[in-house]
């Protein structure tokens, strides 16, 4: 692994785990045993960092939500699918654990986030319209609408709200409650042939729960 | 008005409108075409007077919140009812748009956030019980568990995701439109009886959105 990557994974960890305004330069030099001066070879401070890090969540982000635009998806896939969403935002938390600080202080990416945004419900828009059409939910052009913003919504501040209720710190059950929290908001629009679907959603979470 | 509450309002306004982080006791006394000396005669700096600022939001939201878990409301109480909170909010903006920043600087409001935020969830819960017991909506106690995390959630962060969308910038339709997402979300749940109410929310919404 090349110096430069192991920076950025180092950057990551540590963001991750104590707050992107809470990590330094050095602290980052330290953590990986090298001398400032070599840090600064590679990056010229904090923000190239974030800079590149968010390139890199932004490109396989963008990969993840244009997959439903391409191809459609069955409720099986849909299931999945948060799961992978919800990862990809999970690995990548710091930037959301303090959203509105960041794009205030990264305007290049306040922009291109809110270019996500929009790709995010364009994404839960194509998924929605997709299971209406195979008959797993039924829902008017309003409902569909309202619920792909409590979607996008929960998708974007369940970690900061799980983490503002002191449940614990985000662990992989925050992954699989906040996957079964989007379930909820769907349910009420499955057809009563797909019920059951949620049942065994909820009877799995249950078994996750109680494993941890 | 005396100097002290003049400092007060002029610092929950210029918070309000250009971030708290944004905002020093020096543009606060400019605000007010004070001297900065007069300014601390009252406030020993910025933390003291987003501690008060706090302190009165608190009492105001403790005493909406505790309303419902001491006398019942009807469906158009609890309409009423979440206007109240989201006004409460919108008032006190600048702590919900920078939220897990400002909580991080002050880990006394942080405490006392948690609580307030645990009190939501009651507040939502009481109401929602409500309701279902006055056969307005029907829902197993897993599904209102996940509702009422779906409101507070809404409840928190709406104002930040909407500012996220740059839809505009937050004004009285934010309100409405905050009400109206949190009206999705119930209204899955409504009895047949009392499905017309969701519908006349739709209505009134559009004719608000239109005059905007």
């Amino acid at each position: 692994m090349k110096t430069r990557d192991k920076i950025l994974l180092a950057s990551l960890t540590l963001f991750n785990d104590e707050g992107e305004g809470n990590v330094t330069t050095v602290d980052i030099a330290n953590e990986l045993d090298i001398s400032p001066g070599n840090l600064y070879y590679h990056f010229h401070g904090k923000e190239q960092i974030i800079l590149e890090l968010y390139a890199g969540f932004e490109l396989e982000m963008v990969d993840i939500l244009e997959a439903p635009l391409e191809q459609s998806l069955d409720a099986q896939d849909a299931w999945f699918y948060l799961y992978i969403v919800f990862e990809q935002i999970f690995k990548h938390r710091y930037l959301y654990h303090n959203l509105n600080d960041i794009l205030q202080r990264y305007p290049d990416i306040d922009r291109r986030f809110g270019r996500l945004l929009d790709l995010k419900r364009r994404a839960a828009s194509a998924v929605a319209e997709e299971l209406v059409s195979a008959g797993v939910m039924t829902a008017s052009e309003r409902q569909l609408a309202d619920l792909c913003d409590s979607v996008v919504l929960t998708l974007t501040y369940w970690l900061n709200y799980t983490g503002l209720r002191k449940d614990h710190a985000p662990n992989a059950l925050s992954i699989h409650r906040g996957v079964f929290q989007l379930m909820s908001l769907v349910a009420p629009y499955l057809t009563d042939d797909f019920r059951y679907f949620y049942d065994e959603c909820s009877a799995l979470f249950d078994v996750l729960s109680s494993a941890d």
